[in-house]
């Protein structure tokens, strides 16, 4: 990688905030690549939540500029069989971190992968390693010495795959789409897996009324454009800021407002169909 | 606005950090203006409370330098018919968010307004525009845009004032002083809106007892200099930081141990009447 | 301090990410010191815990570039007698904050201190100082100035020593180390101030089974290299990212599923006795 003038380079961790683990990961960084631009993505990820992990990075790195590099460690494996490893995506990212399956999702969004690379050369690691702490140890020096402008080849070998995490796609028969619940936001937003695409393809329009199947319960929302499109408090089903279907509440909490487990759950959006009221006779 | 060598752009947000939203609108921040220095204000407002972002806003900001730029994103009316703004202050800083009353305490702060615009070039924002996300779509990018040095005039039509949310100014009669509570901040500390100088207009002085009333009960506390001048978990009235009065506990937690619903609460501040005891005579 | 191209400030601080603390300090070094990388080492200390801030500066700092200016708030006793003191260390760091004892344990890792100057000289504090927020007000600008190239001696006359906090050191005996709890981590390791030198000297090595001695409870835990060498959910004793032992749940949080209080509990280790079976004769 060409040494950029100010290369960002971004943390994403399980390790929240009290503790010393994420700024002793920023020391190595700023001790190794002095001019680096450090940016937190999230430190709030829940503990081992690899699945959490990998939503986030397909929905923040995107908007980074090439040459970013984006260290990540959400890793219950640390110490054990999982390799450490360096991809750099089609797009020009570079993802550094543990190999279980967290950069599944980002690697799609990014247009896949030209290469990756198993760190092995402890050149590039601390004098020191733990076999508890890889993010300081091993994954941020590396970050920075990429950011340096040490060639990806340097850091070890090629391999040819990264390991996958299963996602299931939506399944869309007649007047239905069958999809499932990614995750929910800090504000209830409730995000499914249910792309703008397949509406278009059901015909459902912005401004009807749909039904939505959570098995244990049926509910009629509206298909909304805006969150102002319903009264306070009020359910909608909207395309939100990542194109996908989500379950909203005007100003108020939907995931706490439906006080189900939700994330993982399937969830179907139905056609209402559009009755001709039949005129009863009175006898 | 000239390109400055390091602009500095901050960001204030109720999105908290579990999400990708401050994350993504970071990325694209770095991906208009590379040298920008990002400084987080707050992601922990409460979710939709202008109030409590408007107070956040009005004592971090004037501590910025000159040709700052604010990212606001507190929006529960996104996608509706509220106005994406641009304000610059008396004091040469830059307001970029929803106009629904956020601005108010901080440009009151910074001298008032020389320039308000209506962000309506589509040229500044991102292709795609989403309903529920103008912070990543729309305020992030014009603010990456002016810190490159895109002139005010480019983003939109002059505008002649902004919303304002009412806030009510303190009375003082004979011997008190009747104010109303602003927040709490993490200390438990209760912060009023009564100024330093209502105080010396009673000359109430610090050193002596005053009386707080807080309608459902009434306590003698000392108004003090500092923390100190009473015991460990005793109340004090205290000059805050940002030179208001404030209820605090020496090494505790006055809002805790109040337990009342404290924000926008009236509170009177009544100056001790000085007794001259009399002497009584035995009979 | 010679002035450094792009200085390292780090601010540590009990204050929270809720209130306009953390981020009128930011404005305050950015207004003085306009290319200054600010780094965050954590705002969730638990208020007026001087002992955890001790350890996150210790386990933090060290990895930090020389030159590296951090700044410190967490000061029950602003506003006192408490000095506001400046520290340069050995390996040339530089220590800002009040005089409490926050700074032993640090000063202890980077090799001793080369001065220690007592923060005096008005010219480099802000114009108004609060009483209660000295971060802002004092530290924050000083920390600004040491930044842009201003020497020790013109903040402050020399004074001769710091505060220290008293840490007890492990005892050895026979067959067992006694030692204390130092503090959890947001995982539930509970870091102990039992160094890996001390199991070399009784000879305890990975992969045999040690006695955990909590005073109220007593068990059986194995001595391990990584997580995975037990079950999931299972408690280990493993030599930590610190160099020191950890009492720890492999994917689990041990502390609280041991449900004790923890912080400054002595703890004790004891070497199994390898027993050797006698063959018992049938009679």
């Amino acid at each position: 990688m060409k040494q950029a003038k100010n290369p960002v380079i971004t943390v994403l961790t399980d390790f929240g905030w009290r503790d010393p683990y994420v700024s002793s990961m920023k020391g190595v960084i700023l001790s190794i690549c002095k001019n680096a631009t450090i940016v937190d993505i999230s430190h709030s990820i829940p503990k081992f939540n690899i699945m959490h992990g990998a939503y986030l990075l397909a929905f923040s790195v995107p908007y980074f500029p090439p040459g970013t590099i984006h260290v990540v460690v959400v890793d219950p494996g640390v110490g054990s069989e999982r390799l450490p490893i360096l991809v750099q995506t089609k797009n020009d990212q570079y993802l550094i971190g543990p190999d279980n399956g967290i950069f599944t999702l980002v690697v799609e969004r990014c247009g896949g992968w030209k290469k990756i690379v198993k760190l092995e050369n402890e050149t590039f690691f601390l004098n020191e390693i733990s076999t508890t702490f890889h993010g300081r140890d091993l994954f941020a020096p590396v970050a920075a010495h990429l950011a340096n402008g040490t060639s990806i080849e340097e850091f070890g070998s090629e391999i040819s795959e990264i390991r996958q995490i299963n996602v299931q796609e939506p399944i869309v028969r007649r007047n239905e789409i069958e999809g499932l619940i990614l995750f929910t936001d800090s504000f209830g937003n409730i995000i499914t897996n249910i792309s703008k695409s397949l509406f278009e393809e059901l015909k459902i329009s912005t401004g009807s009324q749909v039904e939505l199947d959570l098995a244990t319960n049926t509910r009629d929302i509206k298909f909304c454009q805006s969150y102002a499109e319903v009264e306070k408090n009020q359910f909608l089903l909207i395309i939100g800021s990542r194109g996908l279907a989500e379950i909203s509440m005007n100003q108020g909490n939907a995931a706490q407002a439906l006080n189900l487990d939700l994330q993982g759950r399937t969830i179907i959006i139905r056609k209402k169909r559009i009755m001709k009221r039949k005129k009863k006779r009175k006898r």
